[in-house]
């Protein structure tokens, strides 16, 4: 005996495929849909196919973008001599999430990892670089993780960059803003220590 | 200064609608589909699509069909003269995963309440009637919800369907297999004593 039909079947295992839904989270947004109005729905379907026959990666910055220039860095109002540089798109959303940052972004694509033999070659180095010499590229945050692969990687670009006579800063890193110093584990509490500033 | 680009805002709206995801688990999905190959995201989007276009009602048991009669009520090696009645599409599910039932259902499509307005007439009670007129129904299982509403549609039911001579039973209702009494609530608790059986 079948549990669902199979039209639910299908719908139900590539819902549950996504991150975070599970089979019975994909039941429930199937009945969602089921009662839901027509156009609602139709508009969801089309914003995914839509999403992967037109959204690509920016050429400049490498971030998703549905035209050749992403949004960021085609915005005249943002300050092109000012770069962050991040490993994913996702990171991208993060500081723009802090409505902090009035720069435009490189995004690497990756990280330098030994172990999983991930060299200069193999992510947006070389993009970099050519951004910096071709534009007025007044300072480069590196804001790669602290993590060994993401250090790794803000280390190597600094060396690299050094000759190009551009500031290269490194997102400071320390106690996380609301956090417990007695909660803080003893690898960000050494450099939380290091790179105190004075006051 | 926008957090997402257009397309991004779009598709985590129209994602976040969905019930069990957040702005946070809807960004985690866009992300995903970025990923995944075209053909599994196409898939999606046209299964999503085909739900809403193919799907309505089965004209016997209203549960929901992609064809004119759902997969249950037409399948011959089910029981038809046993007729277990629900009162949404999702408790079919639910009962079809238990494995132990071989009739076949009938959705009412809503429970009766006097608070929300709902009598005979705005659920599917006619219908049940005529079927069991109609065709040769030796049992009709009442599985409405154990709450108010449920309990009063079984209860309209039962007296209902008295003059039609077909056998009309309730399911159990008691303390759930591996629960403990200890944590069991009083109403329950008062219904297992009652409904108590011999061993």
């Amino acid at each position: 005996m079948k549990r669902y039909a199979d039209w639910m079947q299908q719908l139900v295992e590539a819902l549950s495929r996504l991150p975070g839904i599970g089979k019975r989270s994909a039941e429930r947004i199937v009945f969602y849909l089921l009662k839901s109005k027509k156009d609602e729905v139709l508009e969801l379907s089309s914003l995914i196919r839509s999403v992967k026959e037109n959204v690509f990666f920016c050429e400049i910055c490498h971030n998703f973008a549905d035209s050749k220039i992403c949004y960021i860095c085609s915005d005249p109002a943002r300050d092109h001599g000012l770069i962050c540089v991040v490993e994913d798109p996702k990171d991208v959303i993060s500081i723009e999430k802090t409505g902090s940052f009035v720069g435009i972004y490189h995004v690497l694509l990756g990280a330098l990892s030994a172990l999983e033999g991930v060299g200069p070659e193999d992510i947006r180095i070389h993009d970099l670089v050519q951004r910096i010499k071709k534009d007025r590229v007044r300072e480069v945050i590196l804001a790669t993780n602290p993590n060994t692969e993401g250090e790794t990687t803000a280390l190597y670009l600094s060396k690299l960059l050094r000759p190009l006579k551009v500031k290269v800063s490194r997102i400071a890193r320390g106690i996380p803003v609301g956090s417990h110093i007695e909660y803080t584990d003893q690898a960000t509490l050494s450099r939380a220590l290091e790179d105190r500033l004075p006051v």
